[in-house]
């Protein structure tokens, strides 16, 4: 699969080999109230603190026994503080230094690590101004995948996948090859515009994607369960709590990576997605899926509208000191607009005409412009 | 329970006993098209032909043992011809002419049934307007429920409930407790407003439920699944067939009834639910659970918006000479205008503003008034 | 569909009507270590404390609105003191003293209840040796259906049927009909024995079984998940708890119901079924559905041997001065030995010799004759 | 992880590296009847046929996108012909040949491929006396994984992985760590017997594991499915069909990989399993989980007894001319003997006494020495 970016936007490819990143392993991110902020994650989610200090929390799934795959650190500015990978071996800590070196990243490196549970590890400000980490050295805890005495309804058993928005998604599509992921799955029209990339190291759907909107940003975090009816339990619950304003979309199943879905909002509006059920993706010919922006079964399969706020809304990245990265606005095509808006347009069937869609389907943000 | 109602609107109460209901046990539907109903029923919902003439096909569900559960019937204007219902001994019949000829209603009664596999059976056009049907003698076919070569990842196992839409709720309440039906649960407000009333024969939730709107028109009949995994599973093969914009709302669970549901479109715009795991109502006692119609988990545990099609779309229903009943206007609150039309509001907790709800729990509606 | 029954062995009908039963309601459980067993209820399976006492506890399901579905009490013998019904008006407890007492049995009325949180009630020794107890006065509590939050992967949600153990089916099956039973299935063979058969007051397949075997004993008392994965993660749970050895039977689908099931040893031997997913019997010609003792599906869909424990060991039952019952042995074939005993034999299909069934399929007892 | 394997049985590490093996793709089993093994496999099981010629069934998995996973071959000697794993690039190929060669093994390689769909291929017979086949160049074929409208309520989604039998274990697994096999559970005991190993190279627990027994035989191949009820419904299904007979082992809960599963056999008696839901084991240093032998949870989480036939029955596997490899003797302790024979022990609880096992918990075997 080629995605063709102009010569001006590409990122340069390092000469120096890239880490090898081994999967997504973890979140950091800045929250406003630590309380509140545990309480989702902990008391409604379920995930198991690992550890905790003063003004953090260290949160993991229940197969996982790395340290930890979500810091939730109090701050002044809720955003996303790091993406942060696994890498195979130590050494692979030398080549990132060196690949973002070379392009011109700010690159730091600490012995002991960014946080707790994790030695050796390189933090950066990449290319796209994202701040992505790399790691090896972990503490090793208890996997709590037989542990069924603590696994509840909605039991969340691995991270899944982060979710990344850019203004430019091939040119971020193209960075992301030379950091040694494939794409599985993409958003294209007609036209030639790309509206949205997943990309995966480990052999699932995804372990980033690449989402376009004003960026960069921290669209959200995923994690998995096993099973749907675990996903259903979360909304039962959060309804339970009276606390059903935190789902924003869904559940539903995707078109594009074919999974079950769920998305919430956390406290301070962090969007987690609860995941299950994609497919194997490791064979080196896998075939890449893409999808027509206009397929109204593209992002969710069952054809029920996206809210806008799901395409709009989004968090801060942070820069090395820990800053908010500045926002660039998109000026490619909105998928929001060519589907739901005022001159979009999405189909159920690609022959029949797009106004065919019931009025149940169009969704809140077309309904609200015909009006 | 008791729902005020004014003495000029209520329907005189019988001095003979009603009919002895057994349980809501068929609906017959005219359909434009027999062919296509007869694909999206049994291709894509995989209910069983247990006979069919040159126009009208009768389905069963997987663990029926009568005649049938559905009949689609090739007609000029798509409507509801009969809710019918099962009576427990053959002289309930006797009592159902009665019941209703005292009431001054249209009565018939054929010996040999108004559709096949049914014997002796009585039709009327009820106070509301409804054509109800009653009937003790079914033929007896094979029960499929251990035959699960049959069955199909969506498999419907059984025939729940109907749904009419009346507009006067209380009225048409009161009726039908004089015909023998319990409420189990309704919607209210501060103000004394009823804009739902869900009641029941057999111990479940409801074999119909009335909602307010204007009427008579049939809102919908549903179906039951053994588990939420069967559900989805009908949405994904929607999905599969480029089918999805018959998916009108859900899946989701309710408020009311605690069941998890899907609302489907047939190709003539009856509405059909999907439905699964209400709770134990045969209690003499059982507590009425009354919701605040401003409660936004009532229709949608989870807040999610219901569409405005759901409130404002039904099919018709014919009289006992197959012409439409004229529609009355409600002239109570609507319970989309009072909730996300203009003027109404929402909440998640009671004690929380209306307008804390987030964008996306606020509907399409609602927004489309705000733009 | 008669069982017919020998004159001399037969229950007499009582000239007095029967009391109208709504279902069965409440087990009470007498236990030699309290603490222990509201470990294994509560802490294990996640019944809910409505009350508890010195030396009761009273337990109920997520959709249980009255006081309770279990009691435990602490007690010298481990038996069952108490089977429980709930009967539709107070005026079924004077037709059950009337009843009872024309049958000559012993008859106990309170005014005030046996146990807590029910008024008045009535307790017999029943002609086949049962302690029975009807009741209509009971105080409700909250149905924790909606409260998602104290929801566990493996939720109980209604108590769903008693069985019993009886020396001789018909005699009890004859009588539990003039108590205004329904049979809806039973085992038989060609020579006219039968082993089993399961009766119903609510819809369901049953509110008690008569199991054939050395009585009166009691066989199990069953609760109900919604789904099917709910039973499975009890076995997990009780395997991360290392209590797998509670697990007696099961998970398997029964071909009797045709629910899915598993069975439990208590920490006193008392067994207790988790149950989902039987189906409709309400209509007055209900199918009674027949199973040969040699069809090797009757007690397993998937023809997984039975376990010669479930066979052979019940609970004691208790007289109304707390004694438990002399046991009658059973003097019929037995199911066991004409299944999977020295002479006995099994089919998967009836056409093939018995012989046919592959040694995994033949059970532990029929191998230990033949090594 | 160390096994410590003695000097002289120890296989030699090829000087030349091993092909990268990116996951267990495919087995050929040679069966006697063509027919029946299709209507197994099709019909029941719901495998999609790729193609098919006069003698042979081509089959795949609903989420696979190469030509099969299995190859039904008509046969005079029901065996499995081939274990088929794919290889990342052409180059691979050639490292098998040579990685085989200098272990003296016979080598075959095929530019047009052994079977339909698969072009240059390498077959082995390896030193353990397996038909090991290596291809990278396949026929791509539509992905069924949105194809909802194909797929049955036992939908099976992807070939997980194969059992091995040999009978000196440790020699296997060291053999199979030089051809790039990592380790990730075994079962061992404190004299330092080594039952069995699961080796994987994609992050799942096995493309394939070792079973200690006379081999070398052919234990099982494993399909994945979705959720656990999928595996029930195929249990259920075979119920319907009267094929119960066809079930040997579970469903249940795996100790060792955490997995959901059932054992089938077919109509030749080479064994299926059905499996789902193990963990991600990718991590360079994912943690080896070692099982105690007589911890009775390890093969069965909730203790439930594994049949002899189980342990004692395998497939035969062919050399390169299709002739039965000879089957050499176990001489370690056998798993069963050790544990449910008449000398052996298994517990639920470490420090509780093996006879504290209740009587369903035991197993067939064990009681059957004890009569």
């Amino acid at each position: 699969m080629t995605i063709p970016t102009p010569d001006a936007r590409r990122i340069p490819t390092p000469s120096c080999p890239p880490p090898d990143i081994v999967r997504c392993a973890s979140m950091e991110l800045v929250v406003s109230d630590l309380t509140a902020s545990r309480d989702f994650y902990v008391d409604v989610l379920g995930l198991v603190v690992t550890e905790e200090t003063e003004d953090a929390v260290y949160l993991r799934t229940l197969e996982e026994f790395i340290h930890h795959n979500l810091v939730l650190r109090q701050g002044p500015v809720p955003a996303a503080a790091a993406f942060s990978y696994r890498v195979r071996t130590p050494e692979d800590l030398d080549r990132a230094v060196a690949f973002y070196s070379e392009l011109g990243c700010r690159v730091q490196r600490r012995a002991d690590g960014f946080v707790r549970g994790v030695g050796d590890s390189v933090r950066v400000e990449d290319p796209l101004g994202f701040p992505y980490e790399f790691f090896h050295d972990v503490e090793h805890v208890e996997r709590l995948a037989w542990r069924y005495d603590l696994h509840t309804p909605g039991a969340l058993v691995r991270l899944d996948h982060f979710n990344q928005v850019t203004p430019d998604v091939p040119r971020a599509v193209a960075f992301m090859q030379t950091l040694g992921f494939r794409v599985t799955e993409d958003i294209q029209d007609a036209e030639g515009t790309t509206y949205a990339a997943w990309m995966r190291r480990k052999p699932t759907v995804h372990d980033t994607a690449m989402t376009g909107g004003d960026g960069p940003r921290m669209h959200h975090v995923a994690f998995a369960t096993h099973e749907k009816h675990n996903i259903i339990a979360i909304c039962d619950k959060l309804g339970a709590l009276r606390l059903s304003d935190r789902i924003e979309r869904g559940p539903g199943r995707h078109g594009v990576s074919n999974a079950f879905y769920l998305y919430l909002r956390d406290p301070d509006g962090h969007r987690v997605e609860i995941y299950t059920q994609d497919y194997w993706t490791g064979d080196p010919d896998n075939p890449v899926v893409t999808w027509d922006v206009h397929d109204n079964q593209r992002r969710d399969w069952w054809g029920n509208p996206v809210v806008p706020s799901w395409y709009t809304e989004a968090s801060p990245v942070l820069d090395l000191d820990g800053n908010p990265q500045p926002v660039v606005a998109r000026t490619d095509s909105s998928e929001m607009a060519v589907t739901i808006g005022a001159d979009g347009f999405s189909y159920t069937r690609p022959d029949d005409a797009a106004d065919a869609l019931p009025s149940w389907k169009q969704g809140e943000y077309k309904l609200g412009h015909q009006l």
